[in-house]
């Protein structure tokens, strides 16, 4: 089982990402993970480590797709 | 079956989006059709008319999502 990370901030281009993109995923190869950073930001730095600019953002395995433009990392400090 | 229409020009950004993103998808619910716009020059304006603003881009049922940048679609007319 692969690991992804969708890291996103409740704003609508991270919703419409979720909804359509994130369900998408094959459920047999991924286990996705959903991380708030507005309401978890001890782990903004986490993100940002791996090479995360923007939410909505979602990691594959350690690679960091973004997905359109909801907000920059940087508000969510 | 749903449709998803994974637009590239073979840029190395388009590259890693389609080997870590695209085969990712529940492949049970998509059939993924893959057009490199550099090539098919005739499917720009088909690109542009979902809202396709630059490449890598996967349209779902007629919705964008941009993935990362590679180039902007101005650059594959």
């Amino acid at each position: 089982m692969n690991k992804a990370i969708f890291y996103h901030a409740g704003c609508p281009v991270c919703v419409e990402a979720e909804q359509r993109f994130v369900t998408a995923l094959n459920p047999s190869n991924y286990q996705v993970e959903e991380v708030h950073l507005g309401n978890e930001k001890n782990r903004v730095s986490e993100a940002e480590a791996a090479g995360v600019k923007s939410v909505p953002a979602l990691v594959i395995e350690g690679t960091p797709f973004h997905i359109n433009f909801g907000a920059p990392l940087s508000d969510l400090k």
